[in-house]
């Protein structure tokens, strides 16, 4: 698989030029954040584990980087109408604050089941706020009209290579940071992080293994790699309310290719991750957030022999936007 | 004051020279740890705040620093036979994971109503536990019974020059980190932690402030300064288990000279001041930890005239070490 990622690494929709531009870019505006590594952690794990704390980016996902990546590769004109995104999540506030920071207006459209601290950032970023049903059908129609209303410019929130580019941009960091990394781990919901963090990995050292962690209530990447083209899913059920996406256009000839592996854990697994990055690491994390840290703990990862030698593992904790009343019910329940 | 302070700077259990000491004896050991900072709290306070994550310290808190400054000086002899204490809290684990590095053992005498997650950071540490009954003299009277047992060194969680000299490395770092820090907000419990800030903050620059927080329901300080002399409370009611201890024949000289006011706080500011860091800065701290933020966002601190020019205040939160169970319990009531 190695050989021909490298040959095909140029064919999608960004690649290692596009991410370091994007690194360019937004490199003053987004935090470079810390690597946490616990030896308590590594010793459950068996490995060398190195914590890439998103949860800590600006607005308090990776998010912020893709979205400020589209931001500011706007033309004036193209920018001066805003921009506008369907999201029920941290796509939304981190669009509102790179919009903010450029000046311009951020049109959201926003589920009414969205978590409450994640229209809270909206709101605070500065986000116009458009409600939709919860559907994805209401999400896409309310969304369009907003677009014809305002002529403003669409951000899609992971089918979009601006998007790929700039998530992508947590490899080029992570690699500077700890160099011996030789395996990274990334929470998969629509692909557009792990699409970036694979391109950007894979360009630099061919060898680094990209493992994808996803929820069994909605294991739709992991459906279509068996079945060889994008399955999508009915319904998802899952704790984790940032990793419901399907996949897309862009992100999916990436999954395909590039991603080692996927790895479906189950919810209790998730519940299990949040409690020690709260216990141990210190780090509030999302559902979303701490499934790296599942799937590493996990018997389908630890019982797998091909990664016997995945010594020196990168972990995204990708986002750290959670409700505190919901939080609770997530720990307490052992689902 | 500052006169004052800077004439008599000397005459306490530890000064500038004792603390770089300390700073070069467990600078291998301890994490430098992080100054965060966060637009959306400046913007709550009105002041620059940076806060000084000692709660991603080994162990979960700051007590490491003492901990280890006082085990690394120990002669070989005096270590053989092992360090003692009692405690509730985080100078257990600290003193635990301190004698573990250095391959002594660790007595810890806990009493029965410690927080749960804190007696296991003592067990994970290799740390022995000896139970005692809740109060004080029980606490004392099995620790004395534990000294002539193992020959072993007490080392009291703050009442020590070796650990005021540790817990002052904090000032060294954060001074370094943000130069321009002009006032530092400190958790105010048995005053180690306090001692230790403000003899080398004032020592580098007699114009900062040092403020302590302390809460309500366990303001001996407080009392203590009013009144000019050490005030201990019959009992002690906050949330804050960390902050219930009095004043030592050691700190109380500091506390009176050096620490220019003690801002006294409700629990339900404390409360507040927990979910802004899980929520805004995304870093878990102990009702303890939080009580600088609640400092600072109260109205005893904005409306005093006199802290209208802090505009670079350093917060340090001191520790993270929670039972998930009870921290639901506190972000829900509003006490």
């Amino acid at each position: 698989m190695e050989a021909n990622a490298e040959a095909s690494i140029n064919k999608y929709a960004a690649n290692i030029s596009s991410i370091k531009e994007a690194q360019g870019r937004i490199g003053s505006y987004v935090h470079k954040t810390p690597v946490f590594s616990s030896e308590t952690l590594n010793s459950i794990s068996g490995r060398n584990l190195y914590f890439k704390c998103e949860c800590l980016q600006k607005g308090g996902a990776f998010k912020f980087r893709g979205a400020c990546n589209a931001v500011f590769s706007l033309t004036d004109d193209q920018a001066a109408k805003g921009v506008v995104t369907h999201s029920s999540g941290n796509h939304a506030s981190a669009l509102s604050l790179a919009a903010k920071l450029r000046g311009i207006p951020a049109h959201i459209v926003i589920p009414k089941n969205a978590p409450k601290c994640k229209v809270e950032n909206v709101m605070r970023y500065g986000g116009q706020v458009i409600w939709s049903e919860a559907t994805m059908q209401s999400r896409e129609e309310v969304a369009a009209k907003v677009l014809r209303d305002t002529g403003g410019v669409l951000i899609h929130p992971y089918n979009d290579s601006r998007i790929i580019s700039g998530q992508g941009t947590i490899s080029l960091e992570l690699l500077e940071q700890i160099p011996q990394i030789d395996t990274i781990i990334v929470p998969l919901s629509g692909g557009g992080l792990i699409s970036g963090v694979a391109l950007a990995a894979k360009s630099i050292n061919p060898a680094i293994r990209v493992l994808a962690a996803e929820p069994k209530g909605a294991d739709d990447a992991a459906r279509s790699k068996k079945a060889g083209n994008i399955v999508t899913l009915p319904q998802t059920k899952t704790i984790a309310d940032g990793l419901r996406a399907s996949l897309g256009s862009l992100t999916w000839p990436v999954v395909r290719d590039l991603v080692d592996d996927i790895i479906v854990v189950e919810d209790k697994e998730i519940i299990e991750a949040m409690k020690l990055c709260y216990q141990i690491l210190k780090v509030v994390v999302e559902p979303s957030g701490a499934i790296g840290l599942a799937a590493v703990l996990s018997n389908t990862f630890r019982n797998n022999p091909t990664w016997n030698d995945c010594n020196n593992v990168g972990i995204v904790l990708s986002g750290g936007n959670v409700d505190l009343d919901v939080l609770w019910e997530f720990l307490n329940k052992q689902v």
